[in-house]
């Protein structure tokens, strides 16, 4: 139940004042003991909460997406899920959807067709679990998406080659590891926004992904915001957030 | 000379097989002469041509700031220009103007109304420089720019008590030093994409910015992009890409 | 066997002063050939030694508890201890418990009736463990200690729902991962000192906790003192010495 | 507004559902306007107003200082001033101070007779200045405070021999450089709380005083509470907090 | 099928245009679903790609080698691999080889006699593994190639012994750990190019490999290019590279 | 004295056997002599004896300069000189030259004409200190140098219209700041060596150039040597001597 | 066989002066193919080699070891070993012990009455395995060896009621993890050399032991040499050179 | 009081268990007095009390050694001295001298003649500030000492030829900025204790002098000890400490 049907169900009279009253004040923050669910994010923000499943408890985890499930209409989402979370999670709605090189558990419900034009470039095919979290996300989020995969800077004429996808799209979010120059490539051949996320492929130096980040916060070409290391949620959120502005 | 080409010289036997290798090698790169195209279509958007000053001799800036006034139409823009650079433009150009607290020299040029809505947060009054950095870019760049200082997050009443404000803008500038808990706090009460600017106001353990930028890359609210210290620059000109999209 | 008993056997007779004096040497540094005991701590310090399991072979630190358990009256507290140092101390005092997430093996005793109010704000579930090792440690000082979960500045309405449970607190202790912006928002809302415990959630820059300190460290509010990464017992230590004032 | 005036509202037909959805989303935010009467809670109290001066042009924070003496009644603070911002400062209000080595402007006013006992202890002479911010912020804070000069741990007995000093005060403040091992002894011997300022005092891989803040954050001894380096101010005022609790 | 092949399927008139075009660009990019191959690479830099199998599952990098095999007819290289790659591949390709230290797995085809002279010299028998990776890409690239195991710094003479081998190289690969000395004791020795080689050889200070590569940047001696940490294969590509130059 | 004739010694009695221990020991050492030789050998070969002279007075700079040019007959360098080494200089020897941006000191004698190709390139302006550093080493060791200023990534074209001059090059120098991703570009469009220079041109995250040096070892095209921050000397050092090799 | 065995082979004709020079050949650098033992190194050195055994696989290490043991007089020993080294080694010769805690395999053999006195000092009961490796390293070398255990600053008195056996020792060597601040007090107290041994106990902002070494070469005190985190064996090395000075 | 007295004051009844247990309390620390003796005993022993006058004002820095003149026999030195100091303090005390480079203001007096010999190697010319301070510390600690400068290991000969001066030290100080390799090599060499100190000689990824400080850490030979980047003090103070055992 949500903000909405609440009010519906006070306006038709199903709901009396103070059992509208009991439902808001659930909604607002909605307390698990261990979590104080932020149901009220969804009208805040435009998009429910996400679940972060790493260091909860898969128990933790599938509780708090069952009771996401439960008390809304849109879609679900956890990231850093383990597959056991999944198997908690379907035993009760056995909708939800598991994504295994991104590690997420989903459920696509009220998206709506997709909207829009995002195009999400993976520099190398190591970088395509991150990807696969920002499409993902994008797609839960009401975007259309596309995917362009290993079109890294060693061999540029694969991304030159493909510079109409580049244009058409309203926001590009690029994934890379290594010395992570694929955002700025990007950013100087398109006038659109860019959103960089760096990724913790590579080794040695690369630092678990700072290189890439350093790299990529000092680009030389303007329009790119960065997100942090292997953060394709966020940089999903993001990007959906800009490409609904060209509605 | 295109790869058809290549084949029917080939074929007809007007090129060896050895001056076929050579010239698709050629191609290789050519066919990168896409990029040629897109630097054109930059020009002609109207974006103002940037110089970054610092590292420049004075004379070197102030020439190619001069250049760029004569042989386009739109704004131009320096940034970290000292104020020997705006000495050496106005001569020969009396309407460049020049901001003290961010160091830009610019020509405000064909820019039009200004449209959408951005607007540029500061946590507090030393972030200025760097606050306004980023709002003169957005107005170079046809955006229409509001300003809120000093509503860091150890009175956050003074954010709270202007939420009709976030609520309006597009898009939100927020720049902040210290622990750069600002834009995760923004974020985590609008719904609009967040350009968070790490500013390098702080000292010992603050290390020049890291800390913010670091602070900002982790944020707990979705929806961040992030740029680099002190690099209000950058920040403007993605918020100004991103306001565009609405029109 | 205890300072005071010591004394009140060599008062009445039943231990001759050369007997006290052993005593009291070996209360003051009871060698166990791997490790020496400081009795006189619990003296000096008002609370007895609290033994750090990490880096002991299960035999050592379960020794060393027994060992305390055996010469002193008060509580006994070992942390970052594996089940299996509980196993082995539970065989010899079945009054042990352990708590499984923070990994704490304790015996409740001596303790009296809670004192003064501390409270334990957690900014996620995931920060729940070293939460908990607050908590306990603080319980076993004797204070009276109350938890909140899952207020993180995402959605700060969940915190400012519940300002009266700030307000009546003498000391707060705030345990964040992420960005660690909390411990800023709590501290600019109250007037008591804040005890801030980054801890090791998030990834990519968080750099192992590293972040989320820094932040704490450059806090723009005042009346915040800081401990290291994931030392939820540090906190709960020095917040206990605190709340112990108020008396 | 209030939620149950959005329901009737929307009973009565006297709001659309759009419109009560519209007003339960800014009601999320108002309800943080709790915030606000917390502020006027806080203006009660009597702590100073601290202005942090630099990345403040003189005049600013002159007249930041200026406007607080006009509209408040208690003590005024500014730190990290440079002589000039004194020198505009007295100009208006002669009653302000200086103290050279902290670069503290303030205004002695409506203190009272100092409470409690602080004592500040700087390892040695190069830590005065950060010592002095200390002294200067908890005498302005109410607190009585001593000082204890050169102690550093090249020779303890300096420090041992004052071991009653040590005794008497309810909270320390430790003020090292160097490799910051001064509060892990001080907190070793007593028992109330100390909180450790690490400075810039040193060289090479003293890293402008982050080897100090990190030995100090990883103290073998409890009770031990860290803030910024070089942040006296940050220190006094988390002790004078701390020591009004005694009363 | 590789770009001669092409050029003649159309000379001779066994492919028409079109069909020529076809392969072209299939060569050019063979998109792969989860990878871009760069068959153009060959030809443009003179070696086929090399497949970083690290981050890949074993099924992709398995597949990727074996359409390098079979679109291709030199040498195919992939590093990082586990056995599982190895086991993959031979299955279909019985003539692809594994080396256990280095974990590569390599075709040898269409290589011709080994020209020039490189030598590899580790300062220690912990270095062998990185060493072996760059003495195989050297080999698959056509170089004569001697090895020099266990001449660290610590016993000089184990190094002057053999200046005579060291003279005779035309490009030497020193590969070192702990304080990576000796790529600046041999530049200083001979006046060849040294390609310096960082490996994760140590333990505490030596940062997972970051002191040696900070030592070899900051070489006393002239004529030392650095490549990451454990990067055998990138210095043996540009050793082949300079040792190819003196034929 | 050689092993044999220390066995002879003893032998023959004329040695006793603590005398033969004492002479086997320095005989250890002795065999290091070899490297005299090599000394010797480097003196023949023409390359200049460069003197660093940072850190140095200017009186020690110009004396040692001075002596170099009185004892040799080839070129004379001294780098990052100031000016008054300059002056100092040319008092004795009005043939040296001084060139500003890189602050290098130097006499063109004895160098012959220039041989090979050797290609050095910009990202930016600001990069041509370093450049010119880089340069100016080269033409001193006899190599034909061309340079390509300005192609930063930010606009491929740039870069992509003068590929020819990319090939004609044995090998190539890339001096880059801000990201550092010009040297991955370029290597992935040659066949033939790229030494990489960090500049330390940048701000905030750049950490004065470890982000474009870090970003360069990162570089996910193979055949890139890399030297330290701002060594332009250090790259056209070890280029001239690839460039020989040539020959 | 060592150097003096084939001096007085030749001496007494067992041996003639080509067998001599061959079997010095031999022990200058003994090559096993993937090692170049220096057996030198007891000649020149004092002392054997000592075998790094970590990174190489457990048949080196042994097969190393045991050549060692073959052609030498001395003790032998082994780092960093684990208890398969040890397994293989004792199959050949069952003189060699193995310690568990510091993972170290030796033999003792050829040592002497212990001279001198060194005191090994660990601050905690977890810095055992390093200290071990100390004492073992002490007595290898003909050491006299103490050890005082547990002794950190958070219990002073622990340490000052054992100083006469600090006076005692020539030189001392002090283990500490967490802060490294027990060096400094050392130091602080005697007028001998006091070798510092950083440990990677701790967590959080220990940073793997960096925070105490840093601290440790920070010292207030004077008279502290630093060695590598947790290179207890370096340690003991130069503790055990300091005190044969004392002879 | 001791431990016997409370005793026997409680048997007796003179003391209370309460008085008792306070006396004991202090006990704990009195016994810490110990400390006082040793510092008496330092001053017996005729070293100098060092000055660290950086963080110190002039004045305060001069009147510390001219007490320090005035009240003791033996020499009297000041490290990081301006030559405000020299000025202020040669006034009253014209004996005192003064040294450029190292910045250092001693008094030479009571030294005796010197004994032992201990050798400082410099491995650049722009080292000699820090081996400087080392050398004049020796002398004033009574130390007959060597210099050897410019001895790098980009030039192994220069080192090799004068291996007779390294043999005859006790013990070596090798200051070294750059990579800090020459300490690894020189104790590679040696069978003599080393004391290693980086200085802070070198550029961009030389970190202010953490590469070679590293470097050190990490060496690959036995028998080194670090101090702190330019740390001549340090380093010569331990050196003496060394130096003195062989009498």
């Amino acid at each position: 139940m949500d903000y909405r049907a609440i009010l519906e169900g006070v306006q038709t009279g199903n709901m009396s004042i103070d059992q509208g009253l009991q439902a808001l004040r659930k909604l607002g923050a909605d307390e698990l003991g261990y979590a104080t669910l932020d149901h009220h994010r969804a009208l805040r923000r435009g998009f429910p909460e996400v679940v972060y499943c790493e260091g909860k408890t898969p128990e933790q985890s599938a509780q708090i997406l069952i009771r996401l499930a439960e008390t809304g209409e849109g879609p679900v989402l956890g990231t850093r899920a383990g597959r056991e979370v999944f198997d908690l999670v379907r035993r009760t709605h056995p909708s939800f959807e598991y994504e295994e090189l991104s590690r997420m558990v989903f459920l696509r419900r009220g998206i709506g067709s997709p909207k829009g034009q995002v195009l999400v470039i993976a520099a190398g095919t190591s970088d395509l679990p991150v990807a696969n979290e920002a499409v993902l996300t994008l797609e839960l989020m009401g975007a259309r998406v596309e995917q362009m995969i290993d079109v890294g800077v060693a061999g540029l004429h694969r991304l030159l080659g493909q510079l109409d996808r580049l244009y058409q799209a309203r926001v590009l979010v690029v994934v890379a590891g290594m010395e992570g120059a694929l955002p700025s490539v990007v950013a100087g051949l398109v006038d659109q926004p860019v959103i960089a996320v760096p990724t913790s492929v590579g080794y040695g130096s690369h630092l678990g992904g700072l290189t890439p980040l350093l790299s990529m916060l000092n680009s030389c070409s303007s329009g790119v915001g960065v997100v942090n290391i292997d953060n394709g949620f966020g940089a999903g959120y993001l990007a959906a957030m800009i490409n609904r502005m060209g509605e």
